[in-house]
């Protein structure tokens, strides 16, 4: 619990490795995660070498998070589980969309174990979406082959920065009780005033010259236009795998 | 790291209802996780009422986990974000595959902070996959808006029985270093051996009257007409959402 409320993302580290055996235990925790029917139909790929992560660094835009001395990219593997069902005389069907999603689904759970078990032993850790958005080129360098999409990357090292807590809305901006309960003007104007009178907004207000920080995520951070270029992109990736 | 490898799923419940506090501190570790952007674009529907509870049950198979006294439906949530940037002369573009996608991942991540916390605080819980399956019906009962998808379900109240660890895959099943190394039939022999020599198998083979393992999977829990039909409704129920 200390752990979860402590989370941070960290996108300065050490140049410090780490060591072998503890992320071993890492990756087990990660295992340790509920998943769909027990079928584990995800794959967790380590990569430390420098040549790689270099390689990779390019896909995640090079920021400066995609420097660690880590990375986990955890796949939606369907590859290992559909082997299996042939070797023993049974017909898979995971050719579809759903299959996609659970695998994917079932990633993130992993991934989130392995992110707080490594908090707990003193690393920092950086969550790239990136992963996504470069699918494609980051399954060529990590040889992915057909079945496994690379969904989510989890950076870890020594920590060489100490953020503060990021800001959350308020509860009542997230949670509902019974069923929901939509949200009238004054509510949104409620839930967001913390968010919108930090400093940390009145900086990037002023560094993007933008009247409001809602600008800021979908003018600067996520523009409709490469929201859909990624999308088309995920679209063709996943009809070539034949998940859609 | 203790509550990660000590969690099981619980599908037994005491009658005794949990908390508020108690769950209210538990949503808080779920807003906790990394989410993308910090635009929180998830939400957590808590369901303690009685007869909404026996409304959600069929929407989950009447499996016997439905039966907890709490239900947290998980949702990929652009309805408040989008309504914040309307309000704030931002033009949202999130009417896209990767936004949902985006949603889904965030969700999960909170969802698996949800469950860590509950499980420390002596709560047992369990995910229901189903959420996807009856997407469109569980919209209804937890009236989401436009824009608001159900992506999973975390069942949590106090134990009424204590299962063993489920087994795994050995770690050399799900992790790859460097690059993913693909398997030969031999690696999958020897991955699944462990599995499918258990006795939890072979009660499986004599109940289901099934050859192999893995053709309970494809046959009986997850077969390819049942997922293309999921498939199916879920593609529809994001077209009508503008996601895909």
């Amino acid at each position: 619990m200390d752990a979860i409320l402590k989370h941070r993302s960290i996108r300065k580290f050490k140049p410090s490795t780490v060591d072998k055996a503890l992320l071993e235990g890492l990756l087990l925790a990660g295992t340790r995660a509920a998943n769909t029917g027990n079928m584990q139909v995800y794959s967790m790929v380590v990569t430390t070498d420098p040549l790689l992560l270099e390689k990779l660094a390019p896909c995640h835009f090079n920021q400066p998070a995609s420097k660690a001395p880590v990375q986990v990219t955890f796949c939606a593997d369907y590859n290992r589980f559909v082997k299996w069902c042939l070797q023993r005389n049974a017909q898979p069907g995971f050719n579809n969309f759903l299959s996609f999603l659970v695998g994917y689904g079932d990633a993130f759970l992993a991934a989130q174990n392995v992110c707080l078990a490594a908090e707990e032993k003193g690393l920092g850790t950086c969550f790239l979406g990136t992963t996504m958005y470069s699918a494609k080129k980051v399954s060529e360098i990590l040889r992915l082959p057909k079945g496994v999409i690379p969904v989510l990357t989890l950076v870890m090292g020594y920590p060489d920065e100490q953020p503060d807590l990021t800001d959350r809305l308020p509860m009542g901006g997230v949670v509902h009780w019974q069923t929901y309960a939509d949200y009238s003007a004054e509510d949104i104007d409620r839930m967001y005033r913390e968010k919108e009178s930090s400093a940390l907004t009145k900086h990037l207000l002023e560094v993007n010259k933008k009247e409001t920080l809602a600008q800021i995520f979908t003018a600067n951070r996520y523009p409709k236009k490469m929201n859909e270029d990624i999308s088309a992109a995920l679209i063709e990736m996943l009809k070539e795998q034949d998940f859609l």
